[in-house]
């Protein structure tokens, strides 16, 4: 029986179980699908909508990290993820000087931290990189990534494609709090234009530099909260002249900041919930039974 | 800030968080209905479809159990739930007999425990009392509990109320697996001949003395199992000539197993998933900000 502990923190709501594990590498392989999903399990096991696996960094960064979805599958990057990755890394003694230097399969990030006053992270802003409208990069098998049109069971969406280390699928709407988000995102990840699938952001503008959004995210389901979605969602409202360059994003489980330039920022809160010592594979063992 | 600690459990699918408090007395104010809600959370708290607090038993009886919902509502009772009491209460040291005598808001019950080799308890068999197809005893404002005809957005159900120290109505349909449970139990879950709503149940035969169900749980949503809800949905078919007094209930979350007689029995598993520190004050604080 090997007992394993893990911290679950959310940000805005959407939350990740962090294993930290700065003494050994994580690949695929060696943490596994079926052990990532049993974990994320909501009613079977601890329940999160994805597992991070946290390693020391090399060639220059502090920290590296694995991102499995709820389902086992693996993430690029992840906004929300890359702050209870700050957590974690900053209670094993990491950022010392205020900033982490973050590996994710979306490339290297930069994490500025805010920690209260008995040292814990409980803000960070995270350096997403360049959002990207180029379709190649996306990656979005389409000429343009502007003024898409999609059509589902009569439902007339328009919006952009953006890439912020994964592919998003931004669809302007009246209004996100009627928008049929599980029904037609579900169906909206699998459009045949993203090859590697697409998370889907049902956005409006709210007042000045604000807009509200809804997500669906690949591979997850609809949930309060998308980091990379709201960076996706600010560059296009900003792109299409409804916002400035510091937006601010509100989510079902809270309120995010975005600011754009060069490349774009993404702050906002991080809660540490809890921490479980479990035994995974127990736990495999029960939930395939 | 006051830690408690909480166990995390589940029976077939159906999760609750249980607070052992055996040197005191719970009440709906004494836990709160806030706190209640916070703790079963699943991206801000801890994670559950409810909570149970378990306090020792008067008048003869173990032990008593005290359950909210999700909602911080409060349950009358829950078959499932009564497994993951009765694991927590064989680990404080009680039910050493081999079986238990537990006080829930339905009515006094006995449970029957199987243990494993190191003692806890992996299995239980809960007298879950009479099943009632008394309109007044359901409650249901109706001059009979049988033949319900329903119709929701042109949808025709047809079926049975019955009455398991909770309400609930049990709907034959031709397979549970394309059923609209979260849309139409939404909805039926507020029929008006219920006073106080009803749980909602899809199901069909399925080979002998067996059926498959799925369910809509008052104030909670779709789960993965509902111990009463098995036990209406086997007296329901039962009473219809579908299946014999001993009847396997498949639900999404795995089998259980249901014995009709003068009282109803409920038989299946309990897992014991992880125990949890947390201070839910400061939950309850995080989550309303």
């Amino acid at each position: 029986m090997t007992v394993t502990t893990f911290s679950k923190l959310h940000a805005t709501g959407n939350d990740f179980l962090v294993w930290s594990r700065l003494d050994g590498r994580a690949t695929v392989e060696s943490v596994g699908v079926k052990q990532a999903a049993a974990l994320c399990d909501r009613h079977r096991g601890v329940g999160a909508d994805g597992l991070i696996v946290v390693t020391l960094g090399s060639d220059g960064a502090d920290a590296e990290m694995l991102l499995f979805n709820a389902d086992g599958g693996i993430a690029e990057m992840s906004g929300n993820g890359m702050r209870c990755v700050a957590w974690a890394a900053a209670r094993a003694g990491l950022g010392g000087n205020g900033s982490l230097l973050v590996d994710t399969g979306g490339g290297r990030r930069v994490v500025d931290l805010q920690r209260d006053e008995r040292g814990a992270v409980i803000r960070a802003t995270v350096d997403m990189g360049a959002v990207t409208f180029e379709p190649s990069e996306i990656p979005l098998d389409a000429p343009s990534a502007f003024d898409l049109e999609v059509d589902y069971h009569g439902v007339q969406y328009r919006g952009d494609a953006a890439g912020v280390g994964n592919p998003h699928l931004v669809l302007l709407v009246d209004d996100p709090a009627t928008a049929r988000v599980t029904e037609h995102g579900r169906h909206l990840e699998h459009d045949s234009r993203f090859p590697r699938r697409t998370n889907v952001e049902f956005v409006t503008p709210a007042g000045v530099d604000t807009i509200t959004m809804r997500v669906w995210e690949r591979g997850v389901g609809e949930t309060l909260s998308c980091g990379t979605g709201a960076c996706a969602a600010a560059a296009v409202a900003h792109r299409r002249g409804l916002v400035g360059e510091r937006v601010s994003v509100y989510v079902p489980g809270g309120h995010l900041v975005v600011e754009l330039g060069t490349t774009v920022r993404l702050g906002g809160p991080v809660v540490h919930v809890f921490d479980v010592d479990i035994d995974v594979d127990a736990l495999v063992e029960e939930r395939t039974q």
